[in-house]
């Protein structure tokens, strides 16, 4: 069994960020510039932004915090969207979500410039994802071909189960794995809450993505030997054997069914930084227009 | 062994259509309106755009066939799409495929306004279909969905497989099958030419979903009794048993298929005619801003 590890490799890219950055600096190129907006004050978001303000820091990225109270209108956060979507120095654009239940999470989604969606949630990025053409992938299934693409897992033809069917998770991973690309190739199965014998399903699988938000869901009893694991959950969870009171837990029964796989993701420190890092990966793609030109 | 006509659904839904055109007629209403690009001279792409023309006359829609030469230039043809963009009486706009080499494909569709996109190409309705949000379906899928709703074909929890990935049929099932929805919430495997074992997978399936364009590929001995059998394919093979010297042929070996199956759709008169009348009902859908206000 090998331990696949996500904090590793994401040091790694973050490491070849940097360095391209320089590389950009040093003949006066444009610096990748990422801007996040934050609406409200809402304890989680304003951790996952701050993570994404320090990465950027850390690769030599500009960025812009833009915050607003939980109060501002759909309206003026569209103008707001819409002044970035015009500045020509911001290379990508994220909101950070939630955001509050009077805005329609669709229609800001949609103000986003296509161009400027890091986060990959426009549905022009889903959709030119789905059929192939140049997109930005969204950050947990962009990190998860990453990792599989870093070690060098083979894809084609392999029997390949998705669980969960999220907007952000599931459904592009199912979509890309599926298609013709060099992590992809995959026979795909979408599995879900209305799937029936999905034990059954799943101990057919040579890849199993778990990523439907129940903790330790996936057990021994439903993984194949050889199998590789990768494990998108992270739920905290109380506990009385850690020093501040909880763990991090994901969807897969680590100790029990880690020892059946080839290769498998621990939480934390799998996919986890992953996703964090392709946040940076599609800023740089912005950056030097590689997506939309 | 029930046969799903597709021509008889296809007949009562646009009869449906009609009843509701005339009844737009009588309160002044908007007609709906649909226009065709055609470049060229290709025979088949002269009949496809002729029958969509008669097909618009037939409920009474408005249509408008806009004839380029193949010469036309790709910035010539966008301006002309930016022409029935701006047209508020158009509400559908279709450019029949293939397109000259010369001209992007990509570029064209994307330059079609997605309210009007009533071939439901464009990546944003793809993307908006993928993730839940209104859009136009592109022709066959929407016409699959259809079929199935109108036969009372349970999906939810159902095994469906589906052969082939194209981004017109493949995809698209693929995904509104697996999705929560009244015709969906089906556990989905996409299958592919990269696929192992695809005689095995097909075996296990309650539902297939045939779009790979290979004649009779799907035999008997992939089939379980009492699946249902959706065949996507049409090829003419030569033939002299037919006056016309030629046959159509799906991608499933009909004759000895459709004894085991609960329910299969023929070729031709099975999907096919569905194809032609989706594309009816997204113009209607359009012309009543259904999707996009």
């Amino acid at each position: 069994m090998q331990l696949i590890d996500g904090k590793l490799i994401s040091e790694q890219i973050k490491a070849e960020i940097a360095k391209e950055v320089k590389l950009i600096k040093e003949v006066g190129g444009k610096i990748p510039h990422l801007a996040a907006i934050l609406v409200g004050n809402d304890g989680a978001s304003e951790t996952y932004v701050a993570h994404k303000v320090k990465d950027c820091e850390q690769v030599g990225f500009t960025s812009t915090l833009l915050r607003f109270d939980a109060s501002i209108t759909e309206e003026m956060l569209i103008t707001e969207i819409k002044k970035v979507n015009a500045n020509s120095d911001i290379d990508g654009l994220i909101v950070q979500l939630p955001i509050p239940k009077h805005i329609s999470e669709a229609k800001i989604i949609e103000t986003i410039d296509p161009a400027k969606d890091v986060d990959g949630f426009h549905p022009i990025n889903m959709g030119r994802m789905v059929i192939g053409l140049p997109s930005y992938i969204s950050a947990t299934p962009a990190g998860i071909i990453e990792l599989l693409r870093r070690y060098k897992i083979q894809t084609a033809g392999k029997n390949c189960v998705v669980i969960g069917r999220s907007n952000i998770v599931g459904k592009p991973i199912s979509n890309l794995l599926a298609q013709k690309s060099d992590v992809g190739d995959a026979t795909v199965t979408m599995c879900h809450s209305r799937t029936q014998n999905l034990e059954e399903i799943c101990l057919r699988a040579d890849i199993i993505i778990a990523a439907l938000g129940k903790p330790e869901f996936v057990t021994a009893a439903m993984v194949k030997e050889g199998a590789v694991v990768i494990d998108v959950g992270i739920t905290r969870l109380t506990s009385d054997k850690t020093k501040n009171g909880f763990k991090l837990v994901g969807d897969v029964k680590f100790n029990e069914v880690a020892p059946k796989c080839s290769f498998i993701t621990p939480v934390p420190g799998g996919v986890g930084p992953m996703t964090r890092v392709s946040l940076l990966q599609n800023t740089l793609l912005s950056a030097k227009k590689a997506i939309y030109c």
